[in-house]
C-alpha cells in the first residue's frame, strides 16, 4: 500500500491554445500554462487525451476515409456516417454491442467505450480525433520532457455500465501508482482486507475533471500533493488498469 | 451547466472513533474531526457509506439469520457462508451474475455491484454491514445537521466492467448537482456537444478517496471549493445516476 496524503489541491492550468498542431511541445505549453512554474515531483499533472492526440496528430480527414462494406452497413443500421464508422472499426478489437445509434468497442487499446474513443468534439468539422497510439507511452514522453518529472496521466471520459453520467478514467499513466492495493492490510477489527484493489489513477483523473469543462479550453489540470503515490520509476501505466475480457465478470458479452 | 470552479481542495478529517454505534451523532462527531470548525457553504463532505450504515444500525449478525433453500445452494456453488448469502440476497432485487465465488448484484436501491454491497470489513467479527436503507435520505438528513449546510456525499467503492481496481463512487448525496449536463454547450469550434454528461457526485466520491485509506480510520473528507456544483436545494440525490437496467448498453445482462 501506499500512504495516503493527508491532503492534495486541484488546480486546473491556464487555457492551452484552441488548436494544437501535430508536433506541438506539449511540455512547453503545459509549463507556459503553470505560468513558467516547474510542478512540484509528487504533483501529477492530468491531460485530457484529445491534446494529446492532436499533438500526435491522431487526427482523420473524414473525406479521405474509404469505408468497406461492414461500415457501410453498421453505418445504416446505426444511422452513422460510414467513414466516421470506418475510423471507429479501424480502432477497434470487438464490438461489444451495438445498439441505437452506440457502439461499444474495445479498442486495440483494450479500452471499452462508445465509439472506441472515436471523437468529433472540439475538433475540426469534418475530422475525428483517435485515442493515442500508445497512452502510457505518450505519458512517459511528456512527463520525460516536464521539469522535476511529476506524474502524468492522460485521460477520457468513459460511459459506465449501470450508471449515469461519464467519469474521467485514465488510458494513460506514468510515474503513478496506478492501484493501491490494500489486500493483506488489517482492517480497524483487525481482519485482513481481503478485495480492496483502489484504481487510483483513474481517481486521479476524476478528481481533475472536476475544476474543467470540456469546453474552456483547459484539458490540463495539476493535482498537488500526492505524496508517495508518484513514483520515480515510470512504473507499468494505465494498461495495467485494463481487465482481460476472460477476467470480467461486470460487462456486456 | 455549473461553471468549474478553478481549483479546489481535499482534505481528509481527522479519525472517528473507531467503532460507531446506532444512535450515534454523525454530524457532532464530523464537526468535531474538522477541529469543531464550520464546513463552508461550497464544502462537500464526503462520508464513506459504512459509517452511516453503522450509525443507523444497518449491521446484521450472521448468527441470527436462517439462510433459505436457495442462500445454501448459491453458498455451496459459490463457497460462501450460507448466512452471509442470504444476508446478501435479502439486500438484492436481481442477480446478475454468480460466478467464481462473486455474486454481482443489483440491489434493491439499484446500485449493481459485488454482494449489493454486503461487507464484513471494517466491522465486528461475526457481523456485517448493509447499504443504508435509501443512502440519499441519509445525506439530506447529515447535510441539515451540519451548520452551513454543506453539500453531502455518501460514497462506496465499486467495481467495473473491464478494469482492474475500484472506484470509488455516490451512492448518496444532497446539495451537489449530481450531474453536469454540458449537452447544448458549443464546444472549441462552435460544434454542440451531444453526449456530455458528466458523473460529478462520482467524481467528488473519487476525489475524496485519494487522501484516505480504507483501514485508517478517516472516512470523512472535505472537498472545498466546489463552487455552484453545490446547490440550496438538496436536489433529486445519488439515486438519479442509477441508469435504469432497460436503458443500459454496457453491463453484463
Amino acid at each position: 500500500m501506499a500512504s495516503a496524503p493527508r491532503a492534495l489541491t486541484v488546480r486546473a492550468l491556464a487555457p492551452l491554445p484552441a488548436e494544437i498542431a501535430p508536433g506541438d511541445d506539449l511540455a512547453a505549453l503545459i509549463t507556459a500554462a503553470n505560468g513558467g512554474a516547474t510542478f512540484a515531483p509528487d504533483d501529477a499533472v492530468v491531460v485530457s487525451h484529445k491534446v494529446i492526440s492532436k499533438a500526435e496528430g491522431a487526427l482523420v480527414d473524414l473525406a479521405t476515409v474509404t469505408p468497406s462494406a461492414r461500415a457501410v452497413e453498421l453505418a445504416a443500421a446505426q444511422d452513422k456516417d460510414p467513414a466516421l464508422i470506418q475510423v471507429i472499426l479501424d480502432q477497434t478489437a470487438e464490438i461489444i454491442r451495438a445498439e441505437r445509434g452506440v457502439l461499444i468497442c474495445r479498442s486495440v487499446h483494450g479500452f471499452v467505450s462508445a465509439n472506441a474513443g472515436v471523437d468529433q468534439s472540439n475538433v475540426r468539422d469534418g475530422w475525428c480525433v483517435t485515442l493515442p497510439v500508445d497512452p502510457d507511452a505518450s505519458a512517459r514522453r511528456l512527463r520525460a520532457a516536464l521539469p522535476a518529472r511529476p506524474a502524468v496521466v492522460i485521460a477520457d471520459s468513459f460511459g459506465r455500465a449501470w450508471r449515469h453520467g461519464q467519469a474521467e478514467i485514465a488510458i494513460g499513466a506514468a510515474g503513478l501508482s496506478v492501484v493501491d492495493d490494500q489486500r493483506g492490510d488489517l482492517d480497524r477489527e483487525g481482519r485482513e482486507m481481503r478485495a480492496t484493489v483502489i484504481a487510483t489513477a483513474d481517481h486521479v483523473a476524476s478528481a481533475a475533471d472536476l475544476v474543467r469543462h470540456k469546453t474552456s479550453g483547459q484539458p490540463a489540470v495539476v493535482v498537488e500533493g500526492l505524496g508517495d503515490a508518484v513514483t520515480t520509476d515510470d512504473g507499468p501505466g494505465a494498461g495495467a488498469l485494463v481487465r482481460a475480457a476472460d477476467e470480467d465478470l461486470f460487462g456486456a458479452r
